[in-house]
């Protein structure tokens, strides 16, 4: 079965995140891995053009009621009509969760998975902490590369529990 | 670009509806068409055993929080935690939809594909009318053949919009 | 406690259907019953001015984001934000339906309602059955009175259950 | 026009939080504030109890289908049925929210209170910054009676606007 992997982020990212986005998208779909993703702009659609580079297949879960919505690098678009608590969703689809930057939209989706304890790998991300004490529940990662081989490694070992 | 085709119906479904679903399900994957669900027991299950039988790509959209919950013949499940609102998902996330038998469930995901302009294929299924006058907006066949045979050619027209 | 009685229908409405929302808001308010609705025009508006006109409490189950977007006769919007999926609430969160005229989206709230085991009293709306065989599950009255009466004396026996 | 506070934190609390909740519930209700939270245990319960105490009004958005599953200091269920996913239209149907303590539900509820604008008082609770650096964006304050003074205030500002 193949993984299922989130990829998520601000539909307004930097150049940067964009990039990255992109790469991550490239690498999981080279590893055989389903991306599942918010479906609008920004990491949304980058991560999804670098996945169908690589013939990968992309899950678009849609706030809005249409279909037509979606980015065009989605394959599946999901039309949820449930406005941003379709970010719930996006993550609880997946087995893992790899944040790229973010506003408040990604921390509240960050949150949501640490909620379903799925993990959660970061690439320039929030950094949290109950009360302030105590180190961020996040897996910090510095590369496209990094984020993604842990991603499936991840996954893998979710597929075998 | 693949026909999306959403198949409702009950859980909880006569032997009757669920060979019918099982063939719809066959009928469909033959045809290259992905086939949306609720992604649980009854005509759902018999529609994603019928795809698959032909290698077919099923999408369950489930009611809860755990991917774990689906049918074991969905190749891709949806978790959206929402419960019953699940099912307004599973007809806008489709082109057309094919209603099987059902009980009120189902009478309400026809009634959402209605509000939202996907036209809906009936098979044995509710029949309703404003104030009891008018005809009926449901599509009705009389078999599993009918149905997708219609349903791929609405697919293909909605795509060609 | 209050009898909470949901009352609805389209936004888009005749008058005459007007007409009778703003006389079964006056009515429930005279009865005490809270009022629960879908916040937006049309019968929602109605059925909370009638109940305002006479000291009522109404609750607007938003389908956006934004408490501003409810009608200027709802005493306490909830956003939800979840798009039409909130015309569940609205029904669940009541002890009885009131449905006054309606199209597809009231049709769905009706199914909502029978799903859950939550009477639905109907004026002038739409009329089903299950392979178009036995009678409509909708308890059917001639009037705005009828309709009030029915709905509190059903709400009281719920409360005692 | 009454100020509407949500009061969110978790339904497993400590004792201080459940105390401090109670605290904040009789405040509200004292200054004429209708209370809404997530109308379940813990930290919820515990504000309902306190606003009732002191014949406060308050509003319980239940994640689950049946309003019955309220705390008993609930003055109106809302029963969405939409599991995790009420927790936006917690903070969405409010003017100002206070968090109390809370684990990652709380902080998913945080992240769309700042996603939407609505501004946030927190005792004891989560402190967040993205990528680490900058100020936390969560007012922080130290007693039951500083959160409820501030609330009341920025709900009167935003009545204004």
């Amino acid at each position: 079965m193949s993984a299922v992997v989130a990829v998520i982020g601000s539909s307004a990212c930097s150049s940067r995140e964009q990039a990255l986005a992109e790469e991550v998208g490239a690498l999981l779909a080279a590893q055989g891995a389903i991306v599942v993703c918010g479906g609008l702009d920004g990491v949304m659609a980058a991560v999804c053009r670098g996945a169908r580079s690589r013939g990968g297949f992309t899950v678009g879960i849609l706030p809005g009621d249409d279909r037509s919505s979606a980015n065009e690098w989605v394959s599946l678009p999901i039309a949820t009509g449930i406005g941003q608590a379709r970010n719930i969703a996006v993550v609880r689809s997946s087995q893992v969760v790899i944040a790229i930057g973010g506003a408040y939209g990604t921390l509240a989706e960050m949150a949501f998975a640490l909620n379903s304890g799925i993990p959660i790998i970061g690439i320039d991300t929030w950094r949290m902490a109950q009360n302030g004490i105590g180190p961020s529940p996040v897996i910090e990662v510095g590369s496209a590369k990094e984020a993604v081989d842990t991603a499936v490694r991840l996954a893998s070992e979710r597929s075998n529990e």
